[in-house]
């Protein structure tokens, strides 16, 4: 026989105004991926969240945490192999089971994790790991489902400025990329892609592993291509429209060498 | 006679689009307010950005630093003693300063910072000092100048549901409440005014100092007002909207003590 | 034919004094571990340095980098089944490929990452996976090798203070455990073990999903298991002397629900 | 009639063990300081502990609060101005009135905030406000006194290696100095002069502003000065022996413009 329990989040709350937003975040826990035919486990941190409408007084939390749960368990390791082959994918599975969970109108699952790539270095051709933080956000609402995703590339920038007053001396920096499409569901757009437009952005992408022949290249490279944040932004921007469909959010910071502050610049099409 | 640099920032991008905002941020400077008739020295973190028209490859970076140090530095005491009465004059002030530095069509100064506050502690009404996370941006558009104010308040939660099912044990926690109000620079919304929205609306407020009758007073008062993340965000976006005009956003992070994650509650009106 | 390059590396530096800890940090990249019989990929965070004699200006970065894509490269897939059975293992794994490609007395390896157990809820016997912040360091000098164990824990404390004088009411926080040992590194320690150390020393133990019996089972167990941080650390202390060699570090902070501050307490053994 | 409360704090503990540091941390605050004939207000973070015992329970962290606070009530502004002329000074005033307050055979008090220091820019001669992060520690152990003081500064390293493989060319990044000096109480060590060996380490300096000729010198001073991390930790380590009495921790961090990842050098002396 089951114990009977009081279901406070059922009742009438004293304040009856709709929240938008309620759940839980900073949940960390194992995920699957089946990316690009194998089977990955890595460690996202996640938010899922749900509306709660102006007669209740709150949400279910645990039924969140059993979607992810559910959605990870080993039983489902066919699952995995099949439909998991993405963050989004990942997300959309996540919001599937909360569907048979809790009633909701609107709900949104965000994964926050590092993606590991394999790039060859440019002179020498080894292999090096390069890592990056994404984001990924699945919104549905209704029928509607859309998805949101975010790129965070480390690269570099070799003033021009500077350049032109110092007969090709000037001052280089590590700089931050970060760029952000918000499209429908079904639309093609993959992590991978936008993280090639941003690192192909700056003055030179950055490698893990560099030899003496690498390193090298890749300062020719930085002083025959000399570029503010300004130019940056403006090339993330102009790529990203030609290639992705849906808005665009692209922001640049220069860790400036010669000050203690950063520089900015943001863009939105 | 000055020397003649080239001003590469002047010259045309080869990729013509404009950006909304270019600048300097994670500046770290001392500013002064004459805060209720005393001069304050504090040190904030500022963001500065103006538009970059579509035919510039850059803005001059230096002279949003110059628009701070102009009107911080001790030349102008007696225009912080009128002017600077609130972060939000200080940043118009900065702004007043970069028009005659750097033709621009819009502007943003975001300045953050600590506010300490003083309160009376709920039983032994000793002095306590309580911070507070503070951000103003100032934001002009032409003629016309909006404003945006942030505080984000350490409170608790102590739960309803668990309190219902446990004879009035309850698992409690530390929760963090953020109020965001956007309206016209000259509406009156004052910092203060909505750290009280906010603190007011937890289970209870916090105090820096408690002593044993205080302690007892506040372990009291948050058994005899329960509250989810849900309650609490739905009374700061009510009392918000009863006292601030413009645009509010809310959000409320509960540090869950039975979870080793955390519950949110956002909404916007 | 090989290019040849200055290895300025090599030079006498103007200042010849040895230094301690020279290389790279902060590098994000791929691992595998068999853990249990399995193979799990994941993404740490790692440090590695070499002592730098006072005759040589420089270390030769790069070679640190390819000790640890070596370690993790596809081809020793065969290597990861049979050696890299812990982060240890892993870590001294790259020690050793260090061993052949750059000369040094000193060589450290730090691994840093989260570790997700499986945990059976209290009541309901649901499987919940949890986080835990875990980092372990090698450091090899001549034949020695000792190693360092890290984890991070998060639980919570009900105030036997306040409880005391409000008949059973009290207040509840989120509250942190970090315990290191430090011991050779053939003495026999397990992460999961000390993390079980920590984890049972709080009023409560924390889990990421509660259903309603669960969460009422959690809540009684910390009004009859009411602790101050300095019960914590001392429970930690007491226990983790008993069950591991070595030296020991016990931290632990409290999120406090009646404070902005924290609370710590701290002992060494 | 004073009201009687359970000390909770003096009872017998279950488990016997002395702990060397138990206290409050994070704690926010504001704060005052006669520098050089001015009063200034700072909103430092305070971390205060105290022994405890083996026979007593807990602590009572609320006297811990209030030496804090009435060290920086407005009634001792005379104090402040003869006594508090340095961070080290209202450590111990802390200190000094804890005494007072709570029986203990050692306490610590660490106060963590920015300084900011008034600067020439290199060639144009302007005024320029740069920050530091600095940490003031004093710890009382019966009769003895000792303090330790660290500062955190932003550089730059233009690489020696890649300049002389790449006819003058190179990679150049912020970089972060951090001098640690712990010493009798008494001895004379200020935080400015720590920070002006650290800053005249690097590369070049870096200033929060800069007009065109002063980035050309700042430029040009990085191209006539590369080093390695390794080459400005020798030299802080080296300019600090000769300056500074006591124990010495120096370390330096530079976030590479080729790399994703940093590298590091750090020794003790």
């Amino acid at each position: 026989m089951r114990e009977l329990f009081i279901e406070t989040q059922e009742k009438e709350p004293e304040i009856k105004i709709p929240l938008p937003r309620v759940g839980i975040t900073n949940l960390r826990t194992i995920a699957k991926i089946n990316w690009k035919g194998r089977v990955y486990t890595f460690i996202p941190t996640f938010e899922i969240t749900i509306d709660l409408p102006r007669e209740k007084k709150g949400i279910h939390m645990s039924r969140l945490v059993e979607s992810i749960t559910d959605a990870m368990s080993e039983a489902i390791e066919e699952e995995v192999k099949k439909i998991h082959t993405s963050l989004e994918e990942l997300a959309l599975a996540v919001i599937q089971r909360l569907e048979e969970k809790h009633r909701h109108k609107r709900a949104e699952v965000w994964i926050r994790t590092t993606l590991i790539l394999e790039k060859m270095t440019p002179a020498s051709n080894k292999l090096s790991y390069e890592p990056y933080d994404v984001e990924v956000g699945v919104i549905k609402e209704g029928d509607k489902i859309k998805k949101t995703l975010k790129v965070k590339v480390i690269g570099n920038t070799a003033c021009p400025h500077a350049m032109a007053n110092n007969e090709g001396k000037t001052h280089i920096q590590r700089a931050i990329g970060e760029l952000e499409v918000t499209t429908d569901f079904n639309e093609y757009v993959t992590l991978e892609d936008m993280i090639e437009v941003v690192e192909s952005s700056f003055s030179s992408p950055t490698y893990t592993l560099l030899k003496t022949p690498d390193e090298n290249s890749v300062v020719r490279r930085m002083y025959e291509n000399p570029k503010f944040v300004e130019d940056v932004a403006r090339e993330i921007l102009i790529k990203a429209k030609k290639k992705f469909p849906g808005k665009i959010h692209v922001k640049v910071v220069s860790n400036e060498s010669i000050h203690k502050h950063d520089v900015i610049a943001e863009a939105w099409a």
